[in-house]
This record gives C-alpha cells, structure tokens and sequence, in this order.
C-alpha cells in the first residue's frame, strides 16, 4: 500500500512512517519541520536528541534496504500538497500534520489563531486534494479524546443514539472541547464528516488518548532513528514528563486535584492502531470514529504507578490547574473498536516507566528542569510577558493561506 | 446602551443599527464592504439599489438627528478591531459580520477555505478583543438554524437533556450542517462556548432561520436606507427569489422534491431579535442560544403561498437538489425563548407577498434572471469554470492574518 503520512517528522508521524515502511508499505513522509521551530520559539528541545528528516530517512534506508521517502513542504500551500500528493499517488493519507499543544494554542491570541488556521486549512486542503485527486483514497486523520470533554454520560466513538421525546436518531456525539487546539480538532471532525458525505470520502477519524513512552521496535534500531521526547509543559505529555521529574529529583507536578481521568495509550499502540485503520479501510462516503487508547487513569494514578515503579524518594506537588476542565468528573468511554480490528494493548505496567527512566537517565544533564513549569494560564486571554507577539517568524501557513 | 454592529453595512445589519438608533442606542456600523465585492465578483447586484455606507449615514442623521457613526476595516485585521473597539467602548456587540453564503463557500476550495478562515477569525478577534479590552461586553452572534440540520429528533435551542445508560447530562446539541458555510458556524458556536466557559464571556448565540422580507420601519423612510434585496442563486434567499421569480415570469425554481422544511422569520423580527437579546443580555459566564425564527414552512408550502398570493399564472419547475440535503425529513425545532422575552412574530401572509412583488416590480426591469440559475453543485468539490481561480481579489482577510 502506498501511505502518504502527514507530519512525518513529529514525535508520532516518525515511528508510524517507520513501522508501515518495515510491514512492507511503500511510505512518504510529508512535513514543514515546524515542530523544531516551535522548539526554538519556545527554548525548548526533545530530550533525547533526534536527527533530521533527511538522515532519519538515510539510515532507515542504510539499515533496512527500505526506503521512506520525505518532502518537506507545508499542507497549508495547496500547490504543495498537490504536486507531492500527484507525484506520488498515494492509496492511503495518515494525517498527523497538525499543530497538537492545547498549552500552545492558549498563549496568545495570535498562537490561537495561528493553530486554528494551521490545523483547518491544512485539513481542508487533505479532503479537497483527495476529493479533486483520487476520491478513492482512504484518510486516516489524527483527532484527540479531548474533543469529548468530559460529559457526564458515557462516551461512545464519535457517534451516539439519541432517545428523546419518544424519536430516535443516532448522531455526533456532542463536542465539548477544553482549550482552541481540542477545539480545531473538533472543527476538523464536523468538516471531515461534511466532505464524506458530500463527495463520498472516506475517513477514519482517530480519537486518541494521550500518548506516553519512546520507543518502538523500528525506532530503537539506531539512535538516529529515535522520535522526539518532549517533557517540557507545552508539548510534553503528562507520564513522560513525570518521568523526567523524578529522574531530575524534582516534584512531580500535578495539576489541581489530579483527579482529572483521561484515557492514554502507549507509543507502540499508536503506530499498530494506524496500521490497523488502514488495512481495514472505511468504505467510500463513510466517516467513522475509533476511539484511540487501551486505559484510563487519573492523573494521581499516574503519578502513583510512577512513584511506585521508580526508586527512590519522590515528591507530589498539586498546582492550581490552569487549564479549563473540571478537577472531578465522570468517565467512561468505549474503545472496542480497535480492539475488534486485533489490537492487542501494551498496557502500562512498572518495567515499562522503568525502561522509560533508563532512557531519561542517558539524557539526564540536559535535562532543564525551567521548561516544566506551567507559564500559560487558559483562563487569561494571554501570556503577560514577551511571547504575547506570536509565532511571527513560524514559516508558512498563514502566508500560503494569504496565497491561496 | 453603546451598540457595535459588526457587518453593519449588510442585508440585516443595516436595518438593525437603523433599529436599534432609532431606539435611542448609540450605533457604530463596523463593516469591510466585501459584501459589495462579491457582488462584483459574481456578477450580481442588489435588486433595490443601495447606497454607500457614508451616504446612509448622512441621511439617516439629516432625517432623524440621530448618529450612526461608521468605521470601515476587516475584523480579521486584531488592530482595526481594537482600536475601533477601544475608540467607542461598546457595551454590546452584535456580529453579523461575516460571509454569510453557503452556495458561495460551495465554489470550490479557495471560496471554503476563505469562509472558514475569514469566519473563523473575525469571530477569534472578536473573542480575543472582548476577552482582553471589557469582558463585561455582552456579545450577540448571529449563527444559523443550519447549525444544526436536520436529525429524526426534536431541534432544541442549543442544548439537550440526553439521558443515556441510566446516566443523564445537558449537552450541546449534535450538530450536521451542510456546507463549508454552515460549517464556520458551527466551528464559532463551539469557539464563543468555550470562551464563554473560560474566561466569563457573555453571549448570545442567535441560531437564524431564513430571512425574507427588504423593509422595516427605519429603512422605508428614505431610499437611500433600503437595504440589500439578493435575488440570485448565491446570496438570494428562497422567498425573495420566490417573488422576484414570478414578478419577471418566469417559473418559480424549487430544488429537488422540495419537501425541505425550514424555519423562517420576517426582516423585521430579526431587528427585534436583537433587541430582544440585547436588553436581556446573557450572565457574565453565559453562553446561551436562542432559535432565531418564528415557522417552519417546507419549500413547497413558500412556493404555494407566493403563487397563491400573487395574480397571474405561475410555473414551478422542480430542478436536481445542488445541495447536500435530505430531501424529505422530520421537522420540529423549538423557538420559544425568544417568543418568552417578548418577540410578537410578523407571521407570512398574502399581504406580506404582495408588498414584497410591489417592491420587486418598482425595479423590475433590472432583474437578470440569469442569476437565479443554480450554477455551484455541492457535490463536486469545485465549480468546472473560471470562477474556480478564487476569490484572489478579495480585500482583507487572508494577508490580515497573515500579518497576525
């Protein structure tokens, strides 16, 4: 199968690129390499130092005989994503080429604007190139659990009967999402679910939980290969980050109560779950959603399996949480349908933390224990400090737009 | 009270400044006059010929001695916005201010694309400025009974009860619209709750049936007050093309079966909406919505009352639906709220028909009936002609946020 993988460079994008390319699919890697500038913009680096696209691909390719191809270029540059996209015909889009930090997104106005923007047209640009292109392709499109909220009823995968008032229709489960990132997302779905019904589309939309560990089997092949590991508190994931707390001997910080339950799975399962939508396609002019993650736990959960697993003593210390969601809540949300295509969960177990913290150790003195403090506070309408003006120097997007 | 009226130079935003100055509030029209560059773009005119923004103003003050003060910008450009804002100091917004076609955002990618992001954005600036320069501004945002299409349940205003598994909560109503169009404001209802929710925003989502209707009180005073009369496929409204259809003789055009029931409102009650809305505002944290129409009448139904109120033999002729709808479908939204704040609906009757063709036949030798032809299919993914190269000449939104 040909698989055009959107964001092909990130922290996911890399490893699910990697492991279709190992299961013999023929894989292009397309990115605008943003992600390392929002490093730059934000004094921030991924722990575990990573190669770039061109060498990643290089060594995949010394090492394996297999070949992942790469453009670089920006999705929001219709011309770009069109020529790429004809050049190389793909059967299949996985698409992780989104801008993917709610903290971000909350910054300023100009970070929210810039994620919206970045994250719609991106994917307006995916359903009109597919529609225009080659209706036939099957779109894998990355989506989060926090496009739900947290309702206090169960969580179905994206879809829910309704009885009310003696009728029945089954229909969007309602959206309620926590920060501008969760809400492009939720803006992606509506117009993801439009095209398939207009134009006959077909789409699998990915509701994933939050993601923690590092590796892979393809990723831990050569230190060249390896993902990002961010652990700063804009891009960094909360086990993770935890991880380097106690590593670096600093208090794990939870924020609020830490009563706040989320559903998260582990790195291998994302790339098994791509695979898995993808070789059990939608049919044409379906939408469908699967609910991403193997597990639920609340943030003291978390910070209890890793405080257990790791020696040594360790801190908890509560935050006031600043961000907008409720500090308790109900939670219980399906996720069979991956698991009736064969997923079979990596669920989070001691040895897993402990080989997570093998990994930080190596990386240990550069650690910069500054970046895990929370700076942004959702409920003010920005940042009062210097990073108020705005990804101004971020390439592409809003120019290609104003291009269009 | 100090009102901004954001697209106050358009169809309803133009009666509603008049309305509401006549009442005694202090107005200001904000409005970037794209709707009149469209009009150039399509080849397309108002049916009753309109005066520029500054000319309306000066008549308005000469007749009545009242003010409404005008600025002319793009709410897309942060800086307009704000220093507008901070120049007048509203104590109320009303946002009509944005491309309010669907057929139009159907055109094809770049015509999407701009609707979503011109939409979008103006909507995020309007958040951002209320958010960063007076939170205590109550903000009155015009959505669409589109929002929510057309589920096999009762339509609530805004919100519903589910009770699912033995577990019960209120949730935002599941919503399918049905273009690019619809679709941005669905995309702003779920932006304007969540600011709402974090930072204690007030606002008043106004989910709008379909207007008919040209004159109010305050417009019929002078010519030079009229507002728009859109008559053609893309901005024209079904009524009023309706009318202006059998005014030039020719048939009457229903899309598809036309069993399409809609919920719909006379002009005037849309100025009285706003009012309504407006001294009764939202509480600081509110976000709320109201269902903005007064019936619900299927395309068939309009087609017969127009034919039945008007002399002369009339033809309606059934075209293919351009449109991704459902052709025959439950019906019942609820549109009390408004109704219990005191809206006394101007309900469509013969009499109302006939002033509408009186209007129509003043400038009768002006209509081009080529425009009324359904020339955009929603169900390709762009119009096979020239118009596909887009909007380019558009003033404003894209280069303002690419200057974000």
């Amino acid at each position: 199968m040909r698989v055009m993988v959107l964001g092909g460079d990130g922290y996911l994008g890399w490893p699910t690129a990697l492991y279709l390319s190992a299961r013999g699919q023929e894989v292009i890697a397309v990115d605008n390499l943003v992600r390392r500038t929002y490093d730059t913009e934000l004094g921030t680096a991924s722990l575990v130092p990573i190669a770039d696209l061109e060498r990643r691909a290089t060594v995949w390719n010394d090492l394996t005989g297999r070949t992942v191809s790469y453009a670089i270029g920006d999705i929001t540059d219709y011309e770009f994503l069109t020529s790429t996209f004809r050049a190389f015909m793909p059967e299949a889009v996985v698409h992780f080429g989104e801008q993917r930090s709610a903290p971000y997104s909350m910054i300023d106005r100009s970070h929210a604007v810039y994620t919206q923007v970045n994250n719609i047209v991106g994917n307006l640009n995916v359903l009109f190139a597919i529609g225009e292109i080659d209706p036939s392709v099957h779109l894998v499109k990355l989506g989060t659990m926090g496009e739900y909220g947290t309702p206090n009823i169960d969580i179905e995968e994206g879809f829910i009967e309704i009885t009310y008032k003696g009728r029945t229709d089954t229909l969007p489960f309602p959206k309620q999402p926590g920060s501008f990132y969760h809400l492009s997302k939720v803006h992606d779905s509506h117009n993801l679910a439009f095209a398939c019904r207009a134009w006959g589309l077909r789409a699998t939309d990915l509701n994933q939980g939050i993601v923690y560990g590092h590796v892979t089997d393809e990723t831990v092949m050569h230190p060249e290969l390896a993902t990002r590991f961010d652990y700063d508190a804009v891009f960094g994931t909360v086990l993770n980050r935890f991880v380097v707390q106690v590593v670096a001997g600093n208090p794990l910080t939870v924020y609020g109560r830490g009563d706040q339950t989320r559903g998260m799975l582990n790195i291998k399962d994302t790339v098994r779950c791509i695979e898995l939508a993808l070789i059990h396609p939608a049919q044409p002019g379906e939408y469908r959603v699967f609910n991403q993650f193997t597990e639920s736990f609340s943030i003291n959960e978390i910070a209890a399996l890793v405080v257990g697993a790791l020696d040594g003593e360790h801190k908890i210390e509560h935050l006031t949480d600043p961000r907008v969601e409720l500090e308790e809540h109900y939670y219980n949300a399906a996720h069979t349908k991956l698991v009736d295509l064969g997923l079979v969960p990596h669920l989070l177990d001691a040895d897993t933390i402990c080989r997570l913290a093998a990994i930080v150790r190596e990386w240990r003195d550069d650690i910069d224990p500054s970046v895990m403090e929370p700076t942004i506070e959702w409920r003010a309408t920005a940042l009062p400090d210097a990073r108020r003006e705005g990804p101004a120097s971020l390439p592409g997007v809003l120019e290609n737009v104003a291009g269009a």
